[in-house]
C-alpha cells in the first residue's frame, strides 16, 4: 500500500497510482488530523473525495505518531495528550475519539489506537503496554459499532497486535483482539529495530494463531525480500515508505538490487532503470537523464523514481499473487530473491 | 511555449505535455552546456532524445543568461568570457560555439547569440550593444551555414531584433537580420522592466518591417492579457515562466483572474480552480485540496498547479488560433481581456 500520509501520495497523482495499479493507498489520521483538520475533511465529504481517490483507503490511527512524540505526550488509561508538532498546541486523542475521526476520514479499513512500544523494551513495559493497547482495541471496537458511516458505504476496523518479542504478551494480544471479531489483524511493533530473524519469528508465531479467513497486515514493512519472506509466513497486506522515499533520495529499485542515480557511473548510461520494467519511467526514460534531474534537482526527478519504485513494488506483488494462485510461490520466491541480491546493476 | 531550461519542464511529464497540447517547449543551451554537459547532449543523441520529447524544441542561445552574470563576465568582439553560477570555472561563448552546441542539443529551433540591453540603457549603450549583435547574428549564420545537423533531421535558426526602446536602432537591426534571410524573427529586450505601452508600441514598430511569411516570436512574454494584445500585433510564439513559476508558488490562472491558494477563503471551498477548465486538475480536484496541498508542501500542489496553468495558457493560445481563423479575434480578445480582468475569484 503506497503511503498517502498528508492526503497524497508524495510526487505522484491519483491517475497514475491507478496505471501503476495501486489497489489501496494509506492516510494519517494524526496529520489529517493536524492539517487540514477534520472539520474540513467532513465538509469535503472525507477523504476519497478531498483528494480525488476512488479506491480503498487505510487510515492509521495516529497511534505511531502521537507516540513518537516523546517529549510532547502524556500517556493514561483515556488516552494520549500531545503536543502538535507543528506548533505546540495541546491535544487529546483517546480511542473513542480516534475511531470517530476516521469515520470523518471515510477510510474502508479503520485501524485501532494502539501504543507501538518502543525498541527494545523490557518485558514488564511490553506486559502493562499491550494490556493498555488491548483495552483500548475493546473501546474502539465498541465506538466503531456505536457509530455508524458518513458517506453512504462501510467502513471496516482492524486490530492491532502488539507485545514486542515476547511470544507470550504476543499470544495473550492475538486471543484477546480475535475475541473482538475485528475484520482483519495487523502485526505492529515490528520493523522497529529488531532483526529480521526475529521478525520472522514473531510472524510466524502470530500467524499460526490469526483467523485464515481474515486479512493480516504486517505493518511499516519493508524491504522486497522483507515482503516476499512475509508473503511465505501468511501475511498479506503491507505498506512502507521505502518506495516512495528510497525514490525521492534517487535509489531506484531493479530486479537485480537497488541503483542510486546520482552514481557517476549513469552519467553517460541511455539505458532504462530496469530493462524488464514496463513502467512509465522505464519505458521513455534513461538512467543518465534520471541522472541529470537529480543532479540539477529537477522535480520530474522525484515524479519519475517514484513511479518506477511503485511500479517495481506493486508488480512484485502481482507476481507473488499469481504464483500463489500457480501454486509455485516457493519457487519463484527463491529465484526472485536471488536475483533481488545479485546487484548486478548496482556496480 | 513551456519552458523547459534544464531539459525537463518544472514538475510536469512530457505525455503530460503532449495531453496539455503543447506543441514545442524550450531548453537552453546556457544551463545544458554545465549540466549535463554537450558531451552527455551529444553521447545521448540530442535534447530530444535525452528528455524523451518528441514535438518541435526551442533552444534559447544562453546570452541572456551570459549577460545576467554582470560581474562574472567579460564582453569582447570574439564573444563572453564568463564563470560558470555553479562553480565558477570559466568559460567562453562565441556566436559560433553557440551555433555548434545547439547543432549538439539538436533544437529545431536555435536562437543566435545575442545581448539583451538591460532595462534603462542610454541611446550609445543600446547603439553599440545593437551593432555586435548584428556582427555576431552574421556570425552565427555563418556558423550555421558551414555546419550541418547531427540526428537526420534538419535545424533552423531565428534571428534575435534589439535596439532597446529606440526606434532607430530597432529599425537598423530588422533591416540587418532580415538580409541575412533567418527562418524566423524574435522580438528581444522587451519584457524587461518597460512599460506595457513602450512594448506594444515596438513591437507594432517591429512587426510593421518584418516579412509576413516568416513566424515572429515575443520573447519573455508574458501575462494572459500580454500575449493577447501581442497577438493583435502580429505575434506568433511566445515564452514565459509565468505559467509554470506562479503555479509553483500557489498562484493559479483562471479566466476570471488570478487565484492564490494559499488564500483561507479556499478552505472550504471544494469548487475546481476554474469551473471552466477542462484540465486533468480542475476535472478531479478542488481548491480546497489544493489549498492543503501547498499548505503541508505536498509535491502534488506543484504538479497539479503546473498542469492547470499550462493548459490554461495553451487553452488561450488555442482559442486565439481558432478565432483568427474565424476572422473574430478583436470581438474574441476584448471579450477575453474583459472577462480576465473581472477578478471575481481572487476576491
Amino acid at each position: 500500500m503506497p503511503i498517502g500520509t498528508q492526503g497524497s501520495v508524495k510526487a505522484i497523482e491519483p491517475r497514475e497510482l491507478v496505471e501503476i495499479g495501486a489497489q489501496i493507498i494509506l492516510g494519517n489520521t494524526y496529520h489529517l488530523y493536524l492539517r487540514p483538520g477534520m472539520d474540513v475533511m467532513e465538509a469535503a465529504g472525507g477523504l476519497h473525495r478531498f483528494a480525488g481517490w476512488k479506491k480503498p483507503l487505510l487510515t492509521d490511527s495516529g497511534g505511531y505518531q502521537v507516540f513518537s512524540l516523546t517529549d510532547l505526550r502524556t500517556i493514561e488509561e483515556e488516552g494520549v495528550t500531545f503536543r502538535s508538532h507543528l506548533d505546540g498546541s495541546e491535544h487529546l486523542f483517546t480511542p473513542e475519539s480516534v475511531v470517530r475521526m476516521q469515520r470523518q476520514l471515510g477510510s474502508d479499513i479503520m485501524m485501532v489506537f494502539d501504543e507501538c512500544a518502543p525498541f527494545p523494551c523490557d518485558v514488564a513495559y511490553a506486559q502493562r503496554s499491550n494490556a493498555m493497547t488491548v483495552r483500548w482495541a475493546a473501546r474502539c471496537r465498541e465506538e466503531f459499532t456505536r457509530t455508524t458511516h458518513l458517506y453512504g458505504y462501510t467502513q471496516t476496523l482492524f486490530g492491532i497486535v502488539q507485545g514486542s518479542v515476547y511470544k507470550e504478551i504476543r499470544e495473550q494480544s492475538v486471543r484477546d483482539l480475535v475475541a473482538m471479531d475485528f475484520d482483519g489483524y495487523a502485526l505492529g511493533g515490528l520493523a522497529v529495530g529488531e532483526s529480521d530473524e526475529v521478525m520472522y519469528e514473531i510472524t510466524d508465531f502470530c500467524e499460526a494463531m490469526l483467523p485464515a479467513t481474515k486479512p493480516r497486515y504486517l505493518m511499516g514493512v519493508g524491504k522486497p525480500e522483507n515482503l516476499l519472506e512475509s508473503i511465505a509466513r501468511g501475511m498479506d497486506m503491507f505498506d512502507c515508505v521505502l518506495p516512495t522515499r528510497n525514490g525521492r533520495n534517487a535509489a531506484l529499485f531493479t530486479r537485480t538490487g537497488e541503483l542510486n542515480m546520482r552514481n557517476l557511473s549513469t552519467k553517460f548510461d541511455f539505458s532504462p532503470v530496469d530493462p524488464e520494467c514496463s513502467c512509465y519511467t522505464c519505458k521513455n526514460f534513461s538512467r543518465g537523464y534520471l541522472r541529470h534531474l537529480f543532479q540539477v534537482k529537477e522535480i520530474l526527478g522525484l515524479q519519475l523514481a517514484t513511479i518506477h519504485n511503485l511500479f517495481f513494488y506493486l508488480q512484485l506483488m502481482r507476481e507473488a499473487r499469481q504464483a500463489i494462485l500457480e501454486q509455485r510461490f516457493q519457487s519463484w520466491k527463491n529465484a526472485t530473491l536471488e536475483q533481488l541480491q545479485s546487484k548486478v546493476v548496482a556496480s
